[in-house]
């Protein structure tokens, strides 16, 4: 699954990724009607909300981009209609060719950790039969409780030839509260940097490992520095855009080969027509907003680095 | 809710919760059959049996508990219909009285975290109506992305009146992967601990506060440290028997009140008819075995808080 991010990124031209992370704020008003109509105003009608939201825009964007992140807490607020939503999502985005990047932050320890793996990117056993609940091609995970709670995603990722982003160095103002604090001179997120890249080594793509990290586009000079540690790790970069990360600031976390990045933009796609700049396209194309806005973040950040050559 | 969990462990005289954490291989071959024959060998039948399983335990041992602890990775790997038979737990134990910690350990920033908080502790609102999808009492979270994430659930609990517990040192082996990496000269969870505490001083129930802790059994040294850096959080003990813990190891976690520490205990209870020393009551008779090993658990805890004094 990495050696295809790689090459549909290569296809695409384009190292982003739009994050379907759907708040009921942003889904404009002849949505939210027709669902309220069929389904009350219920859980199934909010969760009907999102998804017609979200397939407008994947079916406006597909073409162009490599891969999505739904965040399942917009999902999960919903209850399991929410939750069927999300399963529905990641669905039909791989039918569309896409890489789903699940952004569900796990982690927990031994075999509720390979519970978790099992539901998100693995099987699950149900008498002689298998199923696949959630099948995102990569997940987000938490590295608090070591690789205790790692190692059991990467057991099923290898089987499956499906990777994880760990948060290393999250994009938030108080990531600094633990993250940043000196171990033996050092911040705790090239701790765990070091651990992404010993993780990854032994379990490699072609030119990439299949254990990616999570860094905040908010925090360049650490983007660096990092992406020295985890050369062969891609790195999932939040934060561009609403969060305050420009192209600029991106540049660091790509390789010379031009890869080894791929930026993350929520709100600013999915949410583009609220902005004045796409205003013009209403509220009824909120989804060619959201094309034009994809456009706009590629052309930005391509321009960015080949500035940097 | 912390003030009910007080009430609760008082009249009880039990500091202990049953994790209900159930794995299909812990459900006897009788209910399996029964839940195949009726949903088939699904993820239906699958959650049908865990949440049948789950019930007789809770029959036969609510009255001596005053909470439970269901672990979500259980339910969610098997996907919308696992979450279904977990949101039904909760709803039962809460029928029955009991105290629900959400073992969810989520951890996200901003109105990510929001999200969560409201689905799981809060309401999520849909046009002009409001649901509260899975109602836990109290849920785990994830500290490593910082105050950030913490906050909105103590935002929508002050409202709730119900409560969190922090990971701040986990009973997992490699929980020192980062968590014992010393900062200034003292491990990582410490500094956790105080910002526990920090954030738990102005949310407080009538003795103890509503962030509380956990804090793994497999550790009591530094559970004995912890216990004074936070004096007013209830610490939520897992690690407890199969994972290694005794009895005499958990005097540390306790305040001389002899209350703020709660003791968790997952297969120990729920596959009890699996041990040895159960085995006698068969997979017929699966909850009373549970029934038979809440009581040699509670036994055991006040036995050693007694040799204490």
């Amino acid at each position: 699954m990495i050696n295809k991010l790689v090459k549909k990124i290569q296809q695409t031209k384009a190292p982003v990724v739009v994050g379907l992370d759907p708040m009921l704020s942003y889904v404009p008003e002849h949505i939210l009607k027709k669902s309220y109509g069929e389904f009350g105003e219920t859980l199934a009608g909010a969760a009907d909300a999102i998804w017609q939201f979200n397939k407008e825009i994947v079916d406006k964007t597909w073409d162009l981009i490599p891969a999505v992140k739904p965040q399942i807490a917009m999902y999960e607020q919903f209850g399991v209609e929410g939750l069927k939503a999300f399963e529905k999502t990641v669905s039909y985005c791989q039918e569309k060719g896409l890489v789903v990047i699940g952004d569900i932050k796990r982690g927990d320890i031994g075999s509720t950790s390979g519970a978790y793996a099992a539901g998100h990117v693995g099987r699950v056993k149900v008498g002689s039969r298998e199923y696949t609940p959630f099948h995102e091609d990569f997940v987000t995970l938490n590295p608090y409780m070591g690789i205790d709670s790692v190692k059991p995603f990467l057991d099923v990722c290898r089987e499956e030839k499906k990777g994880v982003f760990v948060l290393v160095k999250t994009s938030n103002p108080s990531s600094g509260d633990f993250q940043d604090r000196l171990v033996e001179g050092r911040p705790l997120y090239e701790w765990v940097g070091e651990k992404v890249a010993e993780w990854g080594a032994d379990f490699m793509g072609d030119s990439y490992s299949y254990v990616g990290a999570v860094v905040g586009a908010t925090y360049p000079e650490m983007g660096k520095v990092l992406r020295k540690i985890m050369p062969k790790s891609f790195i999932l970069v939040p934060g561009y855009g609403a969060q305050g990360g420009t192209a600029k600031d991106l540049a660091p976390y790509f390789n010379e080969d031009g890869l080894g990045a791929i930026v993350n933009s929520s709100r600013g796609i999915i949410a583009a027509y609220k902005q004045e700049q796409y205003a013009s396209f209403g509220p009824e194309h909120f989804a060619d907003a959201s094309r034009a806005a994809v456009e706009a973040m590629i052309a930005d950040i391509n321009g960015a680095l080949e500035g940097e050559k």
